[in-house]
């Protein structure tokens, strides 16, 4: 019997919304608003959405309307009381009282501030201004939103045989990559792909797949909705946008080099444990460590996050001996384009010399490779970044020169100021 | 919202019934019944089920009661108006009012006749005594209802998630078989899959499939209740049976040389055009081609269901070529153990030499090797065949050794008046 009740509901929908709540976004921008929350309330941030693979029309296959009703629509959104019981009742970490009161109280407030919507040939120009604390929320939910209508145009005129059929095929390939993950020794890993997922339910569907088909492998998931819902531990740190704008705000070249040393002392104030987990790439890796305190050695991890992951990780380790540490009591985190090939290699080259964890992003929660009628579902590299703080440019250069942004002249000053030499070019798949 | 009240219903279901209609078997079984029931109404035959494959202990995997219960089921059973309507009213083979007015009068009065089943070691007997018309009837669900019972067996502590996969790999798989078969020239197929069927559900879903997938290469399904609801063509002709019958039945040995060619004689008095396609291994398909009379060779085609498919087809265009019949305008319709490989194989071979057309079996509708949870689901060979007519044993030869039926001395006399020579045994997976 069809419920017809359910049926007619569903008519009344004007749109199929893509992100329903507030908690849709990942674990590190909560832990990052916090300390946005508690030390830079004043200061304003732009971010902007970037197409790095220019190949794909965005504009010319996403509706300007229909992605302003997504958007619309998330401006619509406030955090729920379970959401909210959830977040003060919930251990994260190991830890309970993640949050502080006053925190929650404010994102109970929130609401998503404007956006800056503008065709430009035929990509979009997606630009959120305004205080940090505000903009900075919007950067998961907007890729979320450009990401799923994209696979919404790629696949609209496929028949429902086919859609399941491709559904069938994606599932199957997701099984399989679990299958030649399970049993790795020592395996511990994270969904990471909230913001290039195909849509959310494919996330919540992998992330079900990952915790019934990996076992004690599986870690958890970054995307805080997913956990709460399917009580998964909610997984994160932080992200470059910190050292940006830190980075930014520097008045002079002197405090530019130390702007991200700055950032982790900030952090190691609020946050301990599994949570300090050094992000080194944001001005280039290896000058990140030759420079670095002392007692950021002391902090329990590193996360890899571009350039070649077995060089990444064998930087960490050298710079954890020469600061007297034990790099089997230090755990690497790699996060940049993995799939399961380059989680075997890395696994085979560090097991039993680190801790090892993977935050296993686009490559889980959307591999439909060759999938989508003309290849059109193979992933596209879409990031939100920060582009200027308190009106002054914001750069990033990370290992992979590919992955630069910022003004040219800036990128030259953080350069020279940063001491980055010969970069290995990479290509940006996802 | 759930739907309470389907919720509700649901619950006062005792089983959960696997063959839900008198037309849930195949096509070829109702225009048999249809020549038996014009002429031979007082034919008592009984019908056995025989698992070949005795490596699966079938009465250790599925509970006595439950198959007690399902085949109670079938037993409660009658044609429904609108399935008798769709009889009437259908175009089968180009042809309306394939079936008389009275005949369809019988089906709609029909019951299933009682069953015996009796437990033997780890496999079940299970026998149909009583007038051919109605015994016959039980060849396809019989069948159905062990393969379910057994795939329902196999997967019972698999979790719901599990369970999708598993049907997402299946699913994938068919998927890529229609694509390797899709766009081979000439191509022309159907599903002849119900009795060794994974499932109704799931040989509905590859019905579907094979519509979507394969276009105006697709003919139809051999089952009468998915082509009703699918609104495809219902397709087959005649199996074994009817020699075994007429063989059985024949007072002498002369006149079992000749029981084939009565059959025949019978067949075509009651079906033309392509329903006129000989079945010819049941006693060797070399013997009888050499003693066929020439009005056989001018029928539309001949069915390859046994022995090589290759050797098969080439008996067939030799023998058509020695009575004077242009073989590019015969039909050989291959049925025995396809996949995707051998219909690559047969295609290649024959392409522009005959018209060729397949009968898929099991690996369509019950491919699932190395799928179930410790091969549990590998295909495996059951048969339902007539043992006895009027009291007389009855006898199968077929192109391979493996495959034959009968008391020894029998398959002896049998051997001996159809002169079958050395054959070669072949394994008999499906």
């Amino acid at each position: 019997m069809t419920d017809i009740a359910t049926r007619v509901y569903n008519h009344t929908w004007k749109i199929d919304p893509i992100v329903r709540s507030v908690l849709d976004t990942d674990f590190y921008k909560l832990l990052m608003a916090q300390m946005i929350y508690r030390r830079h309330r004043e200061t304003r941030v732009t971010f902007g959405i970037i197409n790095r693979t220019t190949t794909v029309p965005l504009a010319d296959l996403i509706d300007e309307g229909a992605l302003r009703e997504q958007l619309d629509h998330i401006r619509s959104l406030s955090l729920s009381r379970g959401e909210s019981t959830w977040l003060r009742g919930n251990m994260f970490y190991g830890k309970r009282q993640m949050f502080a009161p006053d925190f929650i109280e404010w994102l109970e407030d929130f609401r998503f501030p404007a956006y800056h919507l503008e065709r430009r040939g035929n990509q979009y120009e997606l630009i959120f201004e305004g205080p940090w604390i505000e903009t900075t929320m919007w950067e998961i939910p907007a890729l979320a939103v450009i990401m799923e209508l994209h696979s919404r145009a790629v696949t609209k005129d496929l028949g429902k045989f086919e859609l399941q059929v491709l559904y069938a095929q994606a599932m199957t390939r997701v099984w399989e990559h679990l299958q030649r993950l399970n049993g790795l020794p020592g395996l511990s890993i994270a969904d990471f792909g909230t913001r290039r997922r195909h849509g959310f339910l494919w996330q919540d569907w992998c992330v079900q797949a990952m915790k019934e088909g990996l076992g004690d492998a599986f870690l958890g998931t970054s995307n805080c909705l997913i956990a709460m819902r399917r009580e998964v531990e909610a997984i994160g740190t932080n992200a470059h946008e910190l050292p940006m704008v830190y980075a930014a705000l520097a008045d002079d070249d002197r405090a530019l080099a130390e702007a991200p040393y700055a950032v982790l002392a900030d952090w190691q104030d609020a946050y301990d444990g599994n949570l300090r987990v050094v992000l080194p790439d944001t001005y280039g890796t290896e000058n990140f460590f030759q420079r670095a305190p002392e007692w950021v050695a002391q902090w329990t991890g590193v996360r890899v996050d571009s350039g070649d992951p077995i060089a990444g990780g064998e930087m960490a380790i050298a710079w954890w001996r020469k600061n007297g540490q034990d790099p089997k009591k230090k755990l690497a985190i790699f996060s940049d384009g993995l799939d399961v090939d380059l989680i075997h290699e890395i696994q085979a080259h560090f097991q039993g010399r680190i801790r090892i964890g993977y935050g296993w992003g686009t490559l889980l929660t959307n591999d439909f490779r060759g999938l989508g009628p003309g290849g059109g579902l193979d992933p596209f590299s879409i990031v939100c970044k920060v582009i200027s703080a308190n009106g002054r440019p914001a750069v990033k250069l990370s290992d992979n020169p590919t992955k630069a942004v910022g003004p040219a002249n800036e990128i030259e000053r953080y350069r020279r100021v940063f001491r980055v030499g010969k970069q290995v070019a990479m290509p940006v798949v996802v």
